[in-house]
């Protein structure tokens, strides 16, 4: 296969370099342009941005000059959106419209009904709603958004669940990582020795995004799965690896044991296609009592499966589990990327 | 009055200590003796004890001879017990027996019909099973326990919704600071950028205490509350100060505006008797969107009284809310103490 | 003795807020103004500022209107200064013209050979430059300032060596909290599981600073200390407080039991004078070998003592010992209450 | 070359965990025993360990039935040593006299004269050793011991400063991880939101060891390095990466360029031999002001490479510059390791 040349978006923000970091050596991708703000625009990237990772940048990287984000100046056919929502509501149309495919991790365009919400694991068939977004648009490109990190790492747990059993009442309650707010996003000062317990818009994406996600796309239109979700998002001092208490009614009754077996059973779309950044397993089940944990976890797949654990009944609910996800590669770009490679091997 | 002779019992550990430095000035109690298992009785309290509280130690403690665990030996009225389990399982019958109040924070004997599971604020005539127990066991003296740190915390929110409104369904999940597994229960290397999703013991805990707490007293019987607890268990990386997110269903409809006006107006009898430890207002109210956060909440009301915030409709339960207290004061050593001023201004 | 009227400026920072806090039910000084930036003049302090202390806000501080920083507007004879340094540069000769005793935590003016950089413990005399000052400027008011953090906790410990012995060669390296860069100085995502072995500009004072203190006033000039200081700044992961090991080479011979010894017996002009804020003693000694520790000596009398440790010998240079002081009250806010109560006391 | 079979003592460790990780795969070596104290002998691994690491354990592992540390019962050539001392005192020469080569972190055998404290980009000739310690002791195999931690990544950074420039004066502060004490070492009640200035026997060993590591081997006797260290040594809140802050005084002049010139042009035996892991280069030099930093830069290289950054000129010292490196694998096991590889290619 021919290289597929791609940009990135908004590349010197945390997710932004995530995307530099995983796109580093990709079978199918090459990174022709990094592509940010005003402020950036036209200055060597070791200069415009600070390096966040610990993995080290990649080499040449350094010395890539920033471009504009002006789809005339970018030599691409995909350009992934590492974006601010209210720069890429702007931003991310005049790609479209201009033929690129936009791989977004911003929340902008991820409730808009001809849009894909795209966890490939989940819902790969969303992709038919490209034909729709095209002709609605008259865009030569189109827009591909994944979900929020916290919502992608849950629903991609839900997914076995809501195929075998049906699912009547989701809750959740969230202990997020720091990088989900952006590299300076939460001071120092405010969480050591701490734990908040809020996070500004995200309990309101974590209810609604996954009943797009699960929902069913009949002539061009989704229709949203049919049940009752309740969040409740804590940040807490981990660098990366949102965990979440999960808490399930099910349609049809299921044991513990039912749902381990399904969840280590489960093997999605991109693992069926052998996609590169497909991890194999997509869940792993761990049977510790304590796990799983941030620190031992959130890098299982390469920072593409989710781990699960402590899968049990519950008094009130059905069933309950803990299930963690790199909220930074399989919350954001790491997502972006599995999109765009699915696009791809589909021939889309 | 003329001050009551009170002794500590596992002295050098972290609730001993909290014991110690909450004892420091009491217009109540003397402390005359701390008393500790074999290894330290003999030696000085500073020798015997690594000091772990911010707080000094009090005057004069350093200088102490720790003494071995026999009643034979302590000059007190009422003892503190911030002995293990294990421990507390033999040690504490020896000084009933022998005419000790026994004010403990172990768990051997909560579970027991004829033993108060106190928390002053929420079921103080629970006391009348002193009576009960001295009949049944032919002791001088008598042993009442407080609840599980996190269900302290829990309880005390629970007492007016419960009072006003009645509770069908109760879901926690808790977030719990590193003291609450004592000094050297959690190593470092276990918790730095991470949080485990698992507490030994502590989900049953919280799942059985609060049914004994709210339950009646009748007739020398307590009849237990009768409503589901559904609790799970996280350790995150904070020093002192359970965070728990909240969940109910109550019996008879309220609104959060309801629940709030009752945080707001609740006294319990320790606030009308103004017993010395016993903070007023015991339920402080934020109304910010990001608290209660334990760093800055914990220490509410000298560490006794309990924060909460974020009451909020929720699309499962009928109400949410946060609520914090300090573990090891309101949670542990605190409780006890309170305890024990509720039992001495009682004239039992 | 009468109120005397002070006002913050810079009030709604972290020690802005230390400032308020510190000065509530002060027995010299009553609060009057709070002023800020712009941004925040006119406002309702409660809505201007988010309260990042532990300790609660004071009792009216919330409804109090901020005003702008206006020399015309402020009711007050004390202003104390917590502006940055490059507004400091602007706002406080504006005030110390109109007559205002301005008793500074910024930067901007410690270099200036008419402005006293002042700890009353160790160069008090040094109040001598203020008529120097009035004169040289033609104010009727006048600038103290207070050193930077570091050097406050390092210089304390320095006094009574440097009065008994003489200091040829001074070496230091910190380990500094993250309070020092301000509420929103560190990124949780920079220092989690991290030390950074850089501070901007702080080295640079810390080696500076300690020669004009320790200097003499003669005929209204300050004669800098002449002794060689070296120091390598790293900040740590802890909220507040400033560990600095030590190295020294005296200038005369001395054992590490003699300079315990002077620790031990130092008292300084405001201990003497029994300044509200002045610490007694000024200098803690621990002897066990791992303190000081930020986070239990930090809250030494009250936030203003210093804890020194490890005092011995060292193979390089004469002696060495770990110190500790509270950087945002001993090294800032307190630092600068201290001043101003020296200021009234000494009746000027 | 024939895979050599190579077995770890105290495998259950902290250390010996990083042992096994890292010969996963090892092109010389093949892991045939893992033996550890009686408690854990005889069980699978996965039930006699916890696994601590981040990265997963390998395959196979979990399944190995743990022996006891005698040598009848151990297959290999080569052992591993992750002892604690006092247990190495006693066993690791019971493993050499039968004929074992064994490759120690414990510090047991450091200073014995006829044993070398290797790096093997520093001192590969201290090998010949081994020929004197054979005939003194009647041995057929032989211990080889790494340095402490804060050592190895300290000597490294002074080899080619000592070679070109000589040494006279050394001095050390170290900022160090918490794995350096294992896994249960540091409670996180010790250390959150803390600095201990005190690590138990650390500062000893800073002080002797690098003496005899950059020591000459003349006539089968290591003649000690001649210059004088300083260490002082500090626990702070990072799970892996010492940071040290370095002082020098050389014998001859050099400037920072002269320095970092060095640093980046250096290499060692490991280097030219291509030893399997041994990295190049060795020292990796940063230029931006705030480096090294633990999170950042303790895996660069594999964890075997050494990062220093802010050479400069000091006002005591002729150079100063801050290096950091992994505690326990460039510090302990991959230390060994290395050790074990330079010996095999040498064909001892």
């Amino acid at each position: 296969m021919k290289p597929v040349k791609v940009a990135v978006l908004g590349a010197t923000g945390m997710v932004g370099q995530r995307f530099i970091s995983l796109l580093e050596g990709h079978p199918y991708f090459r990174l022709t342009d990094l592509a940010a703000s005003e402020r950036s625009a036209g200055k060597r990237y070791g200069d415009a941005a600070s390096w966040y990772l610990s993995e080290p940048m990649p080499e040449g990287i350094r010395e890539s000059v920033v471009k504009a984000m002006d789809p005339g100046g970018i030599d691409a056919d995909i350009v992934f959106s590492a974006l601010p929502s209210s720069v890429a509501r702007d931003v991310e149309p005049l790609f479209a419209r201009e033929g690129f495919v936009v791989a977004s991790n911003a929340s902008a365009y991820r409730k808009e009904p001809d849009v894909p919400l795209l966890i490939p694991e989940v819902n790969p068939e969303h992709l038919g709603l490209i034909e729709v977004q095209k002709r609605n648009r008259g865009w030569d490109g189109c827009i591909i958004t994944n979900p929020n990190c916290t919502t992608i790492v849950l629903a991609l747990s839900l997914k076995p669940l809501y195929d075998a059993f049906g699912i009547k009442r989701l809750h959740v309650v969230s202990m997020q990582a720091l990088s989900g707010a952006g590299y300076s996003g939460v001071p120092s000062m405010a969480i050591i020795d701490n734990v908040i317990p809020y996070i500004g818009g995200e309990e309101e994406k974590v209810e609604s995004e996954p009943l797009k996600i699960l929902g069913k796309l009949q002539e061009g239109v989704v229709k949203n799965a049919d049940f009752t979700v309740s969040a409740s998002c804590n940040r807490v001092q981990t660098s990366d690896g949102h965990l979440e208490s999960v808490f399930i009614d099910l349609a049809e009754p299921a044991s513990p044991e039912d749902v381990e077996d399904l969840f280590r059973r489960f093997k999605g779309e991109p693992q069926k296609l052998g996609l590169p950044t497909a991890p194999d397993p997509p869940i792993i089940v761990r049977g510790e009592p304590d796990r799983p944990q941030p620190r031992f976890d959130r890098m299982a797949g390469g920072g593409m499966a989710i781990t699960v654990g402590r899968i049990r009944r519950d008094s009130i609910f059905d069933i309950k589990y803990s299930v963690l996800g790199h909220n930074t590669i399989r919350g954001a770009a790491g997502a972006s990327i599995l999109n765009a490679e699915l696009f791809v091997e589909k021939g889309l």
